[in-house]
């Protein structure tokens, strides 16, 4: 070894030892006849003291070190005079007797500290630098930690991991599939899995209850936002299980990685159905640290002269608001800004109506015209308004009502600051329907995947309305993020056809897509379900992270490149011929 | 859950509890008025007793159960009249009161029993079914401990595991690169991992110390013998090490495993340098399994007629042999086959030379005429041959004839039983050259890759000798087969420069290939190494299988199919085009 110790390990019990440590230069500071040297490590930080006085020639070349030289230092361990309270090592220093540069470097194109001057850009092409951060190599560090205690809590409940190709067949998910053309069978071609969705289901009918595995994941998506194209799923499977047990099994899981990792209780995991998460909070993975409901008013509202809410009311929409704690104060400009927000593509609502209730005691609203100050207050009443709340109302669509308040439930938390950071949400959501209609095509699509079980309370719906029955699956959800699906799976192989027909799957696609898996089915599946979680999100959250690329060691950008390799590129003729494919020219 | 316990898990003490077990009907068996149904899961198989006096309906239904029917049962445990002392629950069994099939079953293609009648193209097909033998099983579950212990020992160690990217740029390390086109830059690829070994050294540069993955990685080979296009591998690197703190620490992770899996205590790992390796057994993996070492005899040949001896030696050939212990008896039809086999491809000995020492005590060569009967037992004592030995001698260049004499020491051992089965031979080859000749271009290629580092002793011959250098190269040898290699990395940028060069690499494509790693090696890059364990050969040798096959889940045949998927096929022509590219018709 190049050193006895790392640089993150020498104590005030260490003192009068003889120590070689390894690592970069933090820093190199001159204080008179004295020069200190932060010599860095994975482990820590290790101040290392030379004396002009007692070593001149050595300290001489001590003061030539620049930042991120690679070096190797002997020397005794000693009590600093003056302590740093900041870091493990810092009451001691190591009294250097002799070193030498085991690499040099040339200044680096950016910081390498916490605050850095990088752009993202420069620190993605010099990833190998930004690491070198303390921040990125902690959350590296922490993500490691993370899934060693997934595995320990598995591999404790007797899960098994069990690895899955990763060349399957293209058997498209929702999302499309990266391709790898087969040299050997020319003209023919692998696909990367989406996830390893079938071939855990047939791990199941293979007997093999209870697997894991933390895999790669494919998808080749528009990189529109936070998207690799590359991801790590925590993938898992169970036999002879109901829904409850699954739950109650990766609730134990997400308690035992919290108190794990952060030494937080997140206690029992409340439930939502899927109908009262959309009813409350306008979304399917609502964040609740911070309360803000939306209040349905068709019931409440007294008979009036605004069109709006009579126009809603009769053609079935749905008039709802919420309220804004303590916005009352808001100007002409950001009741604008509001009104855009909830304008703008994906929620296109005409407008909002907004009921002051101002600190004075006195009550304002745009639609002051149409109703008593007092239906106003009773209005307030339903939302348990209080002075200086401002209620923000829609009318349109039920649908497009709750998205846009729960949009704007979630930007007005963020506007003003009403999340507690220090708070962790975390909930499943059950009971989602088994079919949706494609908004485009008004054709029936599946809202997860076509292997969700159909509630079986609900199968009287099955033909009459589809849209009606329940999926037997469930979501947990992180602060407002979907960190984990699943669902129990159709494990009757004619249930399984009448889903793929109500798809609109003819008997031949089913067949040359999915036959491997109904053949399967004829030997004996047992019930069985499951979930994945997806591992790169989750430890963003854990480890506050903005983007997912903070928690991946070497990440693509949005545009699918990896800029420190440079991929991907173009490659020889030779090889594409090889493979029996040809680039086309636009 | 449909069950209260796994058919596993029962015992005596287990006596008069109401239990619910679920899983597979293995085989119904009717005494008389009994029923005996074999249930199995995962876990284990527990016996179901029926009576048809004290429920004649109930047997009755038991009685019409098939194999592999899926079955939910409920009732008491109870001691066994006739115990079966071969499986953990064969003490009790279960005295049902009520089941219900939870799924149906066709009858299976093949027997699910450890001696199947399925072919193995059957089985591959069906290989949900085929993972239901307890063979298979068994394996899986063990892999999955294995791999789990390797975790466990490393994590102990602060080895830190870290995902490196599944998509990178083409940058063939020696095999075919798999391809995947990109949608986003059309034209353009990127390449799946040979192994992340850029990836993992890029990772010391950045600080990670003390990594490790256990990856899957990608070679698009000709798949000849047992080769799987994608395979497992145990990947670490360390920072400021030597080659010795390597081979301790990666003896140590084998040694655990071992301990942990099989109680095997391995011992010492013993070190062979690669050239006493191929001077002994004429391999770079020997099986020390049994002895039976090459002796060379060069210096021993007294003057003789025989020109194929004088010949080689004029020549700087060798002349070498093994004692073929307890073969003297050999008919003319096995030497025969013997010659044969030093004779074939990749050998083309010219012939074997044979001295008998037959068990009457007369010596018998095939080359009585050149030498005196004291000259055959001078060299019969060289070899250590007794009465009953068969000494083996070829004659050629030094490596063909190292080669085909380690290559026929194999098959003799396998032959004639020579290996004993309960023993491990586990041991690393050390001081690999760097470079060797390409026999077919005479080209100086690298043995391992082309970041491996010489040994600072040799760099005295770089330029003058360079197949003279040895690398700090190292592999670990198990039973004969290569399960890890690795090697302390280049860190100087100069010298990394210098061996591209040397392997004929031009300035321009050096910088194209590898000018992110050069850029990388400015900033100060650590003294580090590492290597990288085959999980599937480990596997396939610590659970006694015959084929890697048999060590995945899902694998691919020989030509590269997945049979029970039907992959890779064929893709829409939409889906091609969207991605840029398209097929070239032969």
């Amino acid at each position: 070894m190049f050193r006895t110790n790392t640089c993150g390990e020498l104590r005030i019990e260490h003192i009068s030892n003889q120590v070689t440590l390894a690592g970069w230069v933090q820093r190199v500071r001159k204080l008179g006849a004295l020069t200190f040297v932060d010599l860095r490590d994975r482990f820590g930080i290790t101040q290392l003291a030379f004396n002009t006085e007692s070593n001149p020639e050595l300290t001489e070349r001590a003061n030539k070190l620049s930042r991120e030289f690679v070096i190797q230092a002997k020397g005794n361990v000693a009590e600093r005079s003056s302590k740093n309270t900041n870091i493990p090592t810092g009451e001691i220093e190591i009294l250097v007797d002799e070193f030498s540069i085991l690499n040099e470097a040339e200044l680096p194109p950016f910081m390498i500290e916490n605050d850095t001057d990088g752009s993202e850009e420069l620190r993605l092409k010099y990833r190998y630098l930004d690491i070198r951060r303390p921040k990125l190599k902690d959350i590296l560090l922490t993500r490691a930690r993370i899934v060693k205690s997934v595995r320990a809590y598995l591999d404790a409940k007797d899960f098994c991991e069990i690895e899955t190709p990763t060349f399957i067949k293209s058997t498209p998910e929702g999302a499309r599939d990266f391709l790898v053309p087969s040299r050997l069978v020319q003209g023919s071609f692998y696909a990367l899995p989406q996830s390893p969705q079938i071939l855990k289901q047939l791990l199941m009918v293979a007997g093999m209850d209870k697997y894991y595995q933390v895999v790669k994941c494919f998808r080749d998506e528009d990189f529109r936002g936070d998207r690799q194209p590359e991801f790590t799923q925590i993938d898992c499977e169970m036999s002879f299980v109901h829904q409850e047990d699954i739950l109650n099994n990766f609730e134990g899981m997400i308690q035992h990685v919290f108190k794990q990792n952060l030494n937080y209780e997140l206690g029992e995991i409340p439930r939502l159905t899927y109908h009262t998460a959309m009813k409350l909070y306008g979304s399917d993975k609502p964040d609740l640290r911070f309360d803000c409901k939306i209040v349905e008013l068709n019931d409440l509202l007294p008979a009036s002269e605004f069109g709006v809410f009579n126009n809603t009311i009769s053609s079935g929409g749905l008039v709802a608001g919420i309220n804004a704690k303590g916005c009352a104060a808001f100007s002409r400009k950001q009741l604008d800004e509001l009104t855009e927000f909830v304008k703008v593509a994906h929620r296109g609502l005409g407008g909002l109506v907004n009921i002051r209730f101002n600190e004075d005691g006195s009550v304002k609203s745009s639609i002051d015209k149409f109703f008593t100050e007092a239906q106003l207050r009773e209005f307030g009443n339903a939302f348990g308004a209080e002075k200086g709340d401002l209620i923000l109302i829609a009318a349109d669509k039920i649908s497009k009502v709750r998205k846009s308040l729960g949009d704007l439930r979630l930007h007005l938390a963020k506007q003003n600051n009403w999340i507690d950071e220090s708070k962790w949400s975390v909930l499943w959501i059950v009971d989602f329907p088994l079919f949706e209609l494609d908004e485009e095509t008004g054709e029936t699509i599946f809202v997860h995947h076509p292997f969700c079980s159909p509630n079986p309370e609900d199968m009287q719906y099955f033909d009459s309305e589809p849209l009606k029955v329940r999926a037997q699956q469930y979501d947990m959800v992180m602060n407002g993020n979907e960190i984990c699906s699943g669902s129990i799976r159709i494990t009757n192989r004619d249930l399984q056809k009448r889903v793929f027909q109500k798809l609109g799957m003819s008997e031949a696609e089913q067949q040359s897509r999915f036959g491997f898996m109904l053949d399967a089915y004829k030997y004996g599946a047992p019930p069985h379900g499951g979930c994945a979680f997806g591992l790169d999100r989750m430890v963003m959250l854990m480890t506050g992270g903005e983007t997912i690329r903070d928690v991946i060691a070497f990440p693509k950008t949005s545009g699918g490149r990896d800029l420190m390799m440079d991929a991907p590129t173009t490659v020889d003729e030779k090889q594409l011929k090889e493979l029996g494919i040809s680039t086309i020219s636009k």
